[in-house]
Parts: C-alpha cells; sequence; structure tokens
C-alpha cells in the first residue's frame, strides 16, 4: 500500500488514528483467522472523518473492510495485504436515551454489553442478547443482523433498529436516522445496510428501539421422546403464555449427555431422551406468571408434548439450566476437529434433516460426533460436529449444506456470509436473487472498495 | 394507447383478462380520485402471465400502475391516460398453511379479512389489522408496508412478511420466498419491495408469519388532564402487562366529543377531559389476564397517570369502547370540507406538536376545527380537520406538515406517500436519501414504467 496514501489517512484520523506495521499483527483477528492482514487500522472519531477516509480510498481504487467487535464467525472482517481495515472504536458514544419515545441514539462503536448495561439504568431494556455481548458492537450488530436468543419475542437486530447513519463509498453521509416506529416516506433505506456485512455502506450511528424491562422470569427444562413433541409444545407454550415466550431452545441428545457427562454440567433431567428444550418466559408479575407458567407446561405434559419438566425455582437453578445450552468449551474440546453451523430451514423439515445431516456424516466417518441444538422457534438449528480431519472442512460442510438445497433451507441463519460461507450461497439465494444484489453493490458501491470479495465470492455455476 | 399492444396483452392473459373503455370508468377508483383513468385494466392469472405483461411493456415504454384493494388514501393507485393498470385480483389463492412452521403462502390479491377468517380456522392469527381489512388485498398491504392497530405488540406489515415473490420491470421474476425468521445470506431483497407503492416491482405472492391465536382480552377507556399522562402511562401498562400490551389509541377531547355527542355513541366517560385512551391486552387466560390488567389499571390511577378509567365487561362494552375510536362518520359529516392527516413524530414532541397545529390553523382560520388521534406507542398520530374551503388543501397542508420540519416528524407515517403527499416528502427525507432512492428506483427500473410520478414528484427544491 502506498506511503502517500497512509500520509494522508493520518491528515484526516490523525497520527494516533492510524495503526500500520507490526502493531496490526498483534490485534485479536476474530475467530478462524490467524492475524489482522491488513496493511493498516484506521480508526476515525468522527462520520466526517469516516466519510473523508473512504472518499480517499474511492478515488484511489483502496479497498477498505470494516471491522467491529470481532466477534463474527464467517470471517467476514478478514483482511490481507493491500487492504486497510476500518474500525469504528473510538465513536463509542451513547449519546441519547429518550424515555418517553422509548428509543437511544448511539454510535456504531458501543459494545453490546455496555449499552445493554447502560439502559437498564433506566428502567428499560435492549432486548438483544447474545454470546459475543461483551465484546461486539453495536454497528456490528446491525452490519451483520444478529440474532441470539430471544428472537421469538423482539425479532433480530434488523427490528431494533429504528433509524441509522450510513457512509457511502464515495463518501456520502446518508443520514436517516429516523426515531419513529411507523414512518412510510419512500424506500425505507435503511434495510439496505442492516445485514449487508460492511458491503454497501458503513453504519457509523443508529436509533434503537428500547423496551420496558421485564421484571418476571420463569424457566424450565423439559426432554422429550421425539421431535414431534417438542414442535408441539412450541406452539402450545406460545399461546398458553400470551406473549411472555421469550425463548425456546432445542438441545438433543449429543449435545445434552456431552455438557451433562462426570465432572460436567449437573443433569436436571436424566440423559436418556432424545431430545431436550429450554423453555423462557418474560413477563410483569412473578407469582401470577410462575402460576401460569405451570399450568401451560402442566398442560404440555397431561397432552403429551413431553416427557418430563423441571422448573427452575433460583437463579441458580435458572443459570444451571442455561448452563448447559451456553457451554461450548467440553464440546470444542470432545469434537475434534470441531466444525460449528448455523443454518435455519421450516420446522417441519426438520426432524428428517437431523436425521439426513448425520446419515450423510456417518456414511463418511462412522464415529463422527454430532450434536444439534438451536433456536427452534426461530426455524434456526446450530450444529456441532467432530470428524473427519483439519481438511476435510468441504466434505463436512457437503453432509451438513447439500441437504437443505431441497428444502429451501438457508445456509446462514444468523451469523452471515462473509468468506466462510460464500461457496454455499448459491444454495439459500438464486441466480435472480444474486444478480439483483449485484446491481444493487454495483449502483452504491461502483469501484467495489467495500469488503470486497466478501458475500459474493463464489459466483460460479453451481455448488463449490 | 396503440392497440396493437392492446392485443398482445390480450394474448398473455385472455381476453376476459383485460378491461378497456367504458367499463374501466364503471370500477370504484379509491378515495379522492373521481374515476380510473387508465386506457385498461390487465388482470393477469400468474406470476408467467405478469412477467410477459411487464416485459411486452417496458420494451414499449407503456407505464404500468399496480393496483390491489383500492383502499389507500394517497392515491398511489392514481392511473391517467396513457396508463394501464395492473390488478392481482384473479391472483387470489392462499396456497398453504405450514401449521408446525406458522407460515402460509399466498397470492398477492388475497383480501385481508378472508386470510385473517382463514387463518382463525387454524386456531392462529394473522395480527395485522386495518379499516380497510374488508377490500385491501395483502399484496397492497405488503407494497404499501400497512401498520393499523396492533403495531405496538406485532409490528407493521414489514415485521409480518418472510418471503415474497415479484416481478421486476423487465419481467425478471425474483423468487425470494423465504420461510424462516432467521435467513442472514445476502441482502434481504424483500424489504425493497415492501413499502415502495409499486414502484420498484409487483408483488406477486408472500410467505407471511403467522402467530397463536390470543383467547383472553381486556380493553379500557381512560381519561386524562395532561399528554404527559398518558405518556407515562402507556410506558407503566407496556411494562405491568408483561408482553399484552396490543393497542394504546390516543383520542383527544375534540374527536372523543364529536363521537360522543347528542344521538351519538354513548359516553362511558364524561367528555371533560382533554385526552382519552383506549388500552387493550390480549393474552391466553382471561380470569388471569383480567386480574393482571385491573392490578395494572389500578397503580395507574394511584400513581396519577390516568384521571379515571373503564373496563369493559362484556363484549358489547369493548365494541362501545372501539366505536367511538373507529367511527369516522361524524367526523366526516361535521368537519366541513375534511381533510385527514397521518404523521409520526417522537413521543416527547407531541403535546407541543398539537398545540402548534391547532395554532396555527386557528390563527388563519379561528373557527376551525381540529381532533387528534392516533397509535400514540408507534409514535403515530392522525388528525381530521375540517376549516377553509376545498381550494385549501394547501394552506391545510403547510399547518399540519410544517412542524414536523424541525423535529424530523413523518409526513407519512402508514399511509405512504402515492401522489397526495409527493409535494411534502422532502420535509421527512433528506436529499442524500432522496438521491438513494432514486438510484434504487433507476436500478430496478431504468425505463421508469412503474407507478410513474407516484413518490418523487415533487423532486424540486425546498417545500411545494
Amino acid at each position: 500500500m502506498n506511503t502517500a496514501l497512509l500520509d494522508q489517512l493520518r491528515e484526516i484520523v490523525g497520527a494516533a488514528g492510524v495503526i500500520a506495521g507490526s502493531e496490526v499483527r498483534s490485534r485479536y483477528p476474530g475467530f478462524f483467522m490467524s492475524e489482522i492482514g491488513a496493511d493498516a487500522i484506521v480508526r476515525p472519531a468522527s462520520v466526517e472523518q469516516v466519510s473523508q477516509v473512504l472518499a480517499l480510498c474511492n478515488a484511489a481504487g483502496q479497498p477498505v473492510v470494516v471491522q467491529g467487535g470481532m466477534s463474527g464467525w464467517v470471517r467476514a472482517t478478514q483482511t490481507r495485504a493491500g487492504e486497510i481495515a476500518l474500525s469504528l472504536e473510538r465513536m463509542n458514544a451513547i449519546e441519547e436515551v429518550d424515555l418517553a419515545n422509548r428509543t437511544a441514539t448511539v454510535q456504531a462503536g458501543v459494545v453490546l454489553e455496555t449499552f445493554q448495561n447502560h439502559i437498564e439504568g433506566f428502567g428499560l431494556s435492549f432486548p438483544l442478547d447474545l454470546g459475543g455481548r461483551g465484546s461486539c458492537q453495536l454497528g456490528g450488530n446491525a452490519a451483520t443482523n444478529a440474532g441470539g436468543m430471544r428472537v421469538i419475542r423482539y425479532g433480530m437486530m434488523r427490528e431494533q433498529v429504528l433509524g441509522l447513519e450510513a457512509v457511502l463509498a464515495d463518501g456520502r453521509i446518508v443520514s436517516s436516522m429516523n426515531r419513529m416506529i411507523k414512518n412510510n416516506t419512500g424506500y425505507d433505506l435503511k434495510q439496505l445496510f442492516i445485514g449487508s456485512e460492511g458491503t454497501l455502506g458503513v453504519i457509523t450511528r443508529l436509533v434503537l428501539r428500547l423496551r420496558e424491562r421485564p421484571t418476571s422470569s420463569n424457566t424450565a427444562l423439559v426432554c422429550a421422546d421425539s421431535f414431534d413433541q417438542i414442535s408441539r409444545l412450541l406452539r402450545h407454550m406460545d399461546g398458553a403464555l400470551g406473549g411472555q415466550l421469550s425463548a425456546f431452545e432445542l438441545i438433543d441428545h449429543n449435545f445434552y449427555r456431552t455438557n451433562t457427562g462426570a465432572g460436567r454440567h449437573a443433569a436436571p433431567l436424566p440423559a436418556d431422551k432424545p431430545f431436550y428444550a429450554i423453555i423462557e418466559a418474560l413477563g410483569a408479575d412473578q407469582e401470577r406468571d410462575t402460576q401460569l407458567f405451570e399450568q401451560a407446561l402442566g398442560q404440555g405434559l397431561e397432552q403429551d408434548l413431553c416427557s418430563d419438566a423441571i422448573i427452575a425455582r433460583s437463579e441458580r437453578e435458572r443459570q444451571g439450566i442455561w448452563a448447559i445450552r451456553e457451554d461450548l468449551e467440553h464440546l470444542v474440546r470432545d469434537f475434534q476437529p470441531f466444525y460449528a453451523f448455523d443454518v435455519s430451514l421450516a420446522v417441519g423439515h426438520m426432524e428428517a434433516y437431523m436425521r439426513e445431516v448425520t446419515t450423510r456424516l456417518r456414511a463418511r466417518w462412522p464415529q463422527g460426533a454430532i450434536a444439534f441444538l438451536g433456536h427452534v422457534g426461530d426455524g434456526n438449528l446450530h450444529i456441532a460436529i467432530g470428524a473427519g480431519g483439519e481438511n476435510d472442512r468441504h466434505a463436512v460442510e457437503t453432509c451438513v449444506y447439500e441437504p437443505l438445497r431441497a428444502i429451501s433451507g438457508s445456509v446462514s441463519a444468523e451469523h452471515g456470509i462473509g468468506l466462510e460461507k460464500a461457496a454455499w450461497f448459491p444454495i439459500s439465494r438464486n441466480e435472480v436473487e444474486r444478480n439483483l444484489m449485484q446491481s444493487i453493490k454495483l449502483t452504491l458501491d461502483p469501484n467495489g472498495i467495500l469488503n470486497p470479495g466478501k458475500i459474493f465470492a463464489a459466483e460460479t455455476a453451481g455448488s463449490p
């Protein structure tokens, strides 16, 4: 990368705003990436600086990769020599919380957990929640349309964003800072940037919707003899809880057994069933809500929608149940090499799909380990696989992704495409869709400087 | 319009599929429009026919205006000589209801109420609801991103659409029939078509999200001495009802008095307060939910968040309360000439805004009538005005729209822009936003055949 450009970037963001050389290599590169390959990390402190940086890079044909908290799973922030990384870590102000309107205005570099805690201080809540909360940034949550545990109740990040400010490749600042739930004036431009993984613009500010903070919670672990029970229990609980259902997390036998084995987490229910689920309700009146929860779960047992159930009677018990779901350490250790997937499909296809993937895997690796868990209410399954060697990624991916083709499933429910899934992208989006996406990309970023090679890398015919 | 083209259209959709001449003039033209001005109404029976019609029109530079149930308020479906109207009324099949996945696949011409009733038969519910339910079509609901009464709980039409099929101006069929709540594979193309008022493509099919059907309901009418009380009561009830709040409708003094005057609807509360609100909760356990509702409302009274409240004790009482909100006949009769508006703004600005509009109106017409009602939880106010003469529309609009400029309000919360508000569009979207929208329009419809002149009509400097 030419040093003249680097000097110009330093003029825009200040000397301390540009990290170059070996210091770049010392920073955390994110999952599945050995190091940050970019020539420099540019850290603007304002939207005007972002605008100047992009205008300069656009004129120079200089590729720019925007980076958030580096907690993504698909290498959407991976960089190589010749590219510069753009970090919004200095733009981390929570600018305003409007209590009457229940909105907050934030800069893109605010860390999710910092924001959640700040909002709780006002008696409100920001419901987006995921494992990376301690490092992921709100701008990245928007750029990747983050999901997580409570989507069934509150929706994904897309549904939390009321307005945003983004900078286009040519430096134009699009200020679309709407603060209302309803605003039908022309095209809803924010939707273009949400979930586009930094390929259409750089999100710099957000107006986020806040919710009332729930003051009651009820959590149960259930087990079932069939997936059909789980699927019907989901519908029953959603109806019977009258708006309180906030999580419905499937755990399969292999996952449950892995995490509740000797010396690991306590097993609140015996490990002999094929399916488990964590059910959580959030409400406003603990005593009344607990009665309702018990009643709903009791009906579920009576109607044979589950085989057994245990309700957490303390915060400690609640955390014990969730720990079985959230702890991935044992899995990563036991499943070697460890492969993780994130797919979605219609609930009615899930049982056959899980069987099909397992059959394909075992046909190749009879001793292969596989476990399923997921946000079943959202059609979202996560799959952990320990099979083959380090170089069998493609063969393992084939077992997981090929069966999605016939059932219109998605190769990425919430993680995005990045580089990791670019080769499989055509399974989930047809040629007309991909062409239309490319047209949008060309309209907004004609020189192709924004996150080049991501999402669309595999635009070759058929599967990889 | 040349007859050769008409003959070609007949070849595509069949002779009965094309309505021309005086029969066009005899069909219902929609609100605020004296007649359908188009040369012909083309009624395809399949997406392939839609594709062929558009490809033909695109090649010929023939403008096409897609029409739904003609219940819009902003003349987005208005046509004139030289244009053809495209009606999807023959594409009205409910193709599939997937109970486990809680989705339905429908053609665009299905009438909302028909669909609602069909879904209720499965013990599920489609929560979008609005006054035009008996005639509006689901394709139109999507094309205009319809809102309505229950947005605070379930979101607008945008949040109900999981996937769609649309035909581009050049006839390409974009099949993006996703059925999952989560699908982060590339850009979310459906967002382009939702709310774009037929200017970017013709929506032909939809995958819609269904919800469990609520089995309890509680409804109250409250009155308050200040808007601040109403605003705080909204937050209190939303929190205290733990997920059940489904409607929070503001009614001002003038509206309440107009609809509860002599010989009109019964007044459950005296007509001497400045503000009223209808509060509705939907849940799953009538006895428990009624206790919760009473408790929450009791706390509201204790904490002085309202001055008085009455809870409906029967379905008849419930309907009596809602009739005060939904009946517009008396207003249309008393307010002459009748002007109706639909704006949105941050809740914290609402009281000052209502005062400002009233002041501006009375400065010009001291006897002018004005009433406010609205979905206050969504930042959405509807305004009814009876002032001036038939030719004073612009002056009346100025009173309503100008005060939105300084507070980043929207000239259209849920009705859209169409032709009716095109002149005021720049108040709510800045030049960069409008230019970006035009770029998208040019990318998807380079010949500008789709609904020309709508949304963007007023691309002149400043206000009209």
